[in-house]
């Protein structure tokens, strides 16, 4: 029997140093540190305190905490009252977060002098100009070189324009890296795949918390102003699930429940991707395929009813003040014809390659920031990738603008610019451009998503495939839809995403003419990128921070036994406590001299009989309210494991105390296998019941333990990466 | 230790005596008769015939057929190649059943004499006039009294045509009805409720097999033509289904390994709905909400491919010859306002309630029909429906014309008909209709979709509403969003779909602004749909027919113990074998005096401890097997249950002839749980791990079994409906 808990601590501050993991430790023995968003951290649970919870990087105990759920107090309603919450709070922080970042963005280029919180296209509303340029502008908004009358033309207004732009990045960058360095280091990056090893049942306290929501908010906005090549959206799904995890709070029956919490937070997951994209449906599917471990039916229509008022709230808000409930409507309702299939296919198998590239230099570029010097200075490396980014984006029209804008060009019917080759040249050097800079940019210490970076890359291509094959041919399609489908390739090579993709893209666009097309795509995409690298972004980047998270997707296809994988082999021998014959010095000494989550239960007599389980933190707590509350308490006590009624003689005549009654802490239905059970079953239980451990037993008698790291090991020794990530 | 299987037959011959379900068990007995469509019955498998396969009506054991699959030979490409096949074939069937059912309706009204295997649209093509009515009628086309020249207009034509209408109905009915009687019983219904059972475990030979593809493809055709109130879509995704079974059987992997085939009816099913309403996506989330029970990534992704493939063959096919690859699409496209959810959410709970009164008369209807003679005579029944539909469907414009036809009309933006009032009398008058037609419809032994009248009921209400509000308001939408949403409800409320239901809604009709007026009329309809009654259409059908479905979406939330439930309870033992000491004749009594699925083996020596488990029909078929290839087999000869050498000398001591090796039979990782392990936890692992039994233990001892039917028993003993199935 073993734990592997202290080896992949002490592979992790070996190997893994960069500030947010060893912040994640310190966060796991200082909950109480203000700058980490701290949640109850003691709950009265069944008479001990704390019973029942988990320590900080614990895998939870599905199946015992689901028992205990339904043995709770039963009130199915307030599990939607919770996620109608969580879609008002992940609905209202969309809106005030899309105002926020649209107003700082558009401070980069100039201000509105008459209302200066108003942003450019509101600015322009109150004006009555029916000469609005292209880019937007209008008499009433002032580009920074009108302010200081330099005005609209000439080296001098560019001069300064472009001065504005790189000074105004460098702030807002400066200003999120900071925010982020001081008070919630849990804020940087996307943030999907630590929820997804949330779900999967892991635990990591304060990664939720009101704190790393209140600065990741402030901190995304500041980080899309920059002008940095990241999206808010999977930032927003990170926040969405940490309101999701606030507001479970206020139901006991979520809230002290980490498997019932997880409904929940699929839930937020939904809400965060319906008000990213507003794509509610897009969002329920984004939650079962990419995110979610544990999604039952109830879970599907929760998160439903969840993404559905996100989408409700923010449509009211209206935060951008027009009429698109569509984010990159397009026109064009042109059918596609069969031939176009072959392009739509070639730009799936671009984007699958594109896709596995990128993941491929963004993880060897993380890993170098880890191993070297270079992790110990996250602000700098903001500073001087934002810099790179303001002074090389400027000048090129289509890196200049926001993201977003430059997407819904890609897919619209107008012709890209001035010129057709112009824009071609353009559009490639902002591609490359747009590659290199995405590479170095997620991973680093600010809130990044990867999605809108992704989608503009792809529009690109598509664009540039669309106008090359227009060239040709005079019937053709619009631009437009290349562009869409290339978005969608891309995206799907970088994530592997496929349904909810799909879905997400012509909830985005409203193409639903198109969705054989974007459908072929998005598969050949998958093809192609599972070919040349297993894992999408979001399963690299949990790989590489080595979290225990047991892929559900895979298949374990190999022909090992249980008896192979379970400890302890060969010569060590099982720590078991026995039911009615230990002392609680023989308990203390077990407790202290091994690092176990957990006990078998035995009975006394021979031939020994396996009774029950018994969790480490819930035997050190009952065993310190045990002393608390008794007086009479001393090493000889003796330890009951059971709460049958022994025989008082032949206990009074060992004992002299009276005995610590723990029988109630006893699991009396530990999940177990027999040693020949393959381990592809072993595999499959503990991915469906979301198992911690089994107890391995022959004819009867207990021989050994698997826990979920162990299972975690042996598939990472069989894939031969053993020796990357534990050693 | 028991199994339930002779209590269930017992239960449905007493209770259950329609003729499916006498067909059903006479399929079991003897499936070489031809009129069934047989599959391979007997695979030579590792050694023994028929090992590793399962008998009629039996459920599957998931953990066994997926290790067996695993072990198997590897081809990770075969899965696709098979859903590619299915994707082709389900393509074209549906664009063969598309052209058939089209001709056949449009013969009800008349012929186009200058080439009679052309529909009237088709027809009309070839025509010059510029002049085609709201009818779609043109010079080209005649009627049936301009083709027995008595004009299109006057008495002596309406009743001609009225006439040829009820009598072209009656014929198709009746040959549809007669079809399915003669040569596949298991043609007739939607084959949604048994497709579930079949997906959840349960094995129905013959359910999916060519005679059942090839006679419900025609009926179906035929069906749809009569002018009954059914649609084709669940008939659809049956054959889709029935591809997928025949297909699979070209790749060993999926054709002989149970739980792998349902990886390709899962991908079937989304198939067939992506060619039934030309809703891809929607047909993947329709096998992942409604039709599945075990969906892995692995097979969403194939259903992705599946449903791809298909929709793109029949798109290719065209076999409506238009461009219109969105089935019902809809040219509104302005935004809906704040306070229009109000009268959707109306919608959504009138969709509830017409859906949980449809249910219940249907299911009283349905049940009456089993319980009386009626049951007896299907094809009377199918023409005195047939008969009093057509000649009540005739005069209203309504209901005259072709279901997919008036949901079209309501969804669209025209004015429905002349004058708002009449329009609005004569479609409250085929609500009415089609609400009570389609109750006694739906059950009857023809082909039957259930999507397409409840879609037309509720676009009708839609409408109604929409018309109704719109007379208030001038600025209100357009009545054809209502009947969107309408419809939308009436479908929800009848089936509790949400997702999927949205999904294949926007794909329908392209009107991605109205996600979320669709979603709140959904999820309205759904609450109130389950608050009036539990299940949804097909689960009530699978609890009438009594099929063993171990519902996955609802919560168990008793706290009883397996060892509540567990068979032997008190006073009988348990039969089982034991490992080394069993002669041939107690082996063979125990099979003959005892009807159990399968048997714990233990150890000979006390005390006994649990060494495997044995199923019956391996144990039936390996000593037959042994006896046919050995001589010196007699009473005496021991059977050997273990693949341990045992010691020479005390095996020949007592038995003189060579002992039969059954070890390799024996599965030596049964399943296990204690007595003490809570019923939901047991549930949980039924469910997730699809076991067909789990070996209750107590301290190391075998205490007894628990069956999925003693679940099921279980479950149904405490919804007090005990009496109603099993009695």
């Amino acid at each position: 029997m073993t734990d592997t808990e202290p080896v992949l601590r002490r592979g992790r501050g070996s190997e893994i140093d960069d500030d947010a993991m060893l912040d994640i430790r310190h966060a796991g023995t200082t909950s109480s540190d203000p700058t980490i968003g701290a949640e109850p951290d003691e709950v009265d649970y069944s008479g001990f305190q704390g019973l029942g919870q988990y320590d900080d990087f614990h895998t939870i105990d599905w199946q015992r905490d689901i028992a205990h759920a339904l043995k709770g107090f039963h009130d199915a309603w307030s599990g939607w009252v919770c996620v109608l919450l969580v879609g008002i709070c992940s609905g209202v922080m969309a809106g005030v977060i899309d105002i926020g970042a649209t107003w700082l963005m558009d401070l980069k280029f100039g201000i509105c002098p008459s209302a200066f919180y108003l942003n450019k296209e509101q600015c322009c509303w109150s004006s009555n100009d029916t000469l609005i340029d292209i880019a937007g502008n209008c008499s009433l908004w002032l580009s920074w070189s009108e302010v200081f009358t330099l005005g609209k033309e000439g080296a001098g207004a560019y001069v300064t324009c472009y001065l504005f732009y790189v000074l105004w990045a460098l702030l807002f960058a400066t200003l999120a890296a900071r925010l982020v360095r001081m008070f919630a280091p849990y804020a940087c990056g996307s943030g999907i795949p630590e929820i997804k090893t949330i779900l999967s049942g892991f635990i990591i306290r304060g990664y939720l918390g009101k704190w790393t929501f209140l600065i990741k908010s402030v901190a995304i906005m500041l980080a899309v102003a920059s002008g940095l090549s990241l999206g808010k959206e999977g930032p927003m799904v990170h926040m969405a699930c940490c309101t999701g995890n606030i507001l479970a709070y206020l139901f006991p029956k979520y809230g002290r429940n980490e498997a019932k919490k997880r409904e929940i937070l699929s839930a937020a997951s939904a809400a965060g991707v319906s008000v990213a994209f507003g794509a509610p449906i897009g969002g329920i599917l984004f939650s079962l395929e990419e995110v979610s471990y544990y999604f039952p039916l109830k879970t599907l229509w929760r998160s439903f009813f969840c993404a559905l008022v996100a989408a409700f709230v923010l449509q009211s808000i209206n935060p951008f003040g027009n009429e698109h409930s569509v984010l990159f409507y397009v026109e064009y309702s042109k059918p596609w014809i069969f031939f176009e299939l072959i392009p739509f296919l070639i730009l799936g198998i671009i984007g699958g390659l594109i896709g596995a590239l990128f993941i491929r230099c963004n993880i060897k570029w993380c890993r170098y920031r880890k191993q070297t010097r270079l992790g110990q200075y996250p602000v700098a490396e903001v500073v001087l990738v934002t810099l790179a980014t303001a002074v090389v984006a400027y000048p090129n029209v289509y890196t200049r603008m926001n993201t977003s804008e430059l997407i819904y060009l890609l897919f619209s019917q107008s012709q890209a610019g001035p010129g057709v080759y112009t824009a071609m040249w353009k559009l490639s050097l902002a591609l490359i451009f747009k590659m290199l800079v995405t590479i170095f940019t997620f991973g680093m210490k600010v809130p990044a998503g990867l999605f809108i970076p992704s989608l503009s890359m792809g529009a690109i291509i598509g664009r540039i495939v669309g106008i090359g094959e227009c060239a040709q041919d005079e019937s053709c399609i619009t631009p437009g839809l290349y562009a869409m489908v290339g978005a969608a390739a891309v995206l799907g090579g970088v994530t592997r995403m496929t349904v909810s993709l799909v879905v997400i893209m012509f909830e985005l666009t409203g193409g639903v003419r198109y969705i054989v097309p974007l459908m072929a795509a998005v598969m050949a995409s998958k093809w192609v990128g599972d070919a040349l690298g297993k894992s999408g972004i979001y399963d690299a980047h949990i790989a590489l921070n080595g979290y225990p998270f047991l892929d559900i997707k895979e298949e374990f296809e190999h022909t090992t036994l249980a008896a192979d994988v379970m400890q302890p082999q060969s010569n060590k021998s099982l720590s078991v406590l026995k039911e009615d014959s230990m002392s609680l010095a023989e308990v203390e000494e077990i407790l202290e001299t091994t690092e176990h989550n957990g006990f078998p239960v035995m009975t006394s007599r021979e031939p020994q009989y396996l009774v029950g389980f018994v969790n480490r933190r819930d035997l050190s707590l009952a065993i310190q309210n045990a002393k608390s509350r008794m007086d009479d308490v001393n090493q000889d006590t003796l330890c009951l494991f059971t709460n049958n009624i022994l025989d008082p003689p032949s206990l009074l005549h060992h004992y002299e105390t009276t005995p610590i009654q723990l029988g109630k802490i006893v699991d009396l239905a530990p999940p177990t296998i027999t040693d020949k059970t393959p381990m592809e079953t072993v595999v499959d239980m503990f991915r469906k019941l979301g198992l911690r451990q089994t107890l391995v037993t022959h004819e009867g008698s207990l021989l050994g333990i698997i826990t979920k790291k162990d299972v975690l090991r042996h598939i990472k020794h069989l894939e031969n990466d053993y020796s990357e990530l534990f050693n």
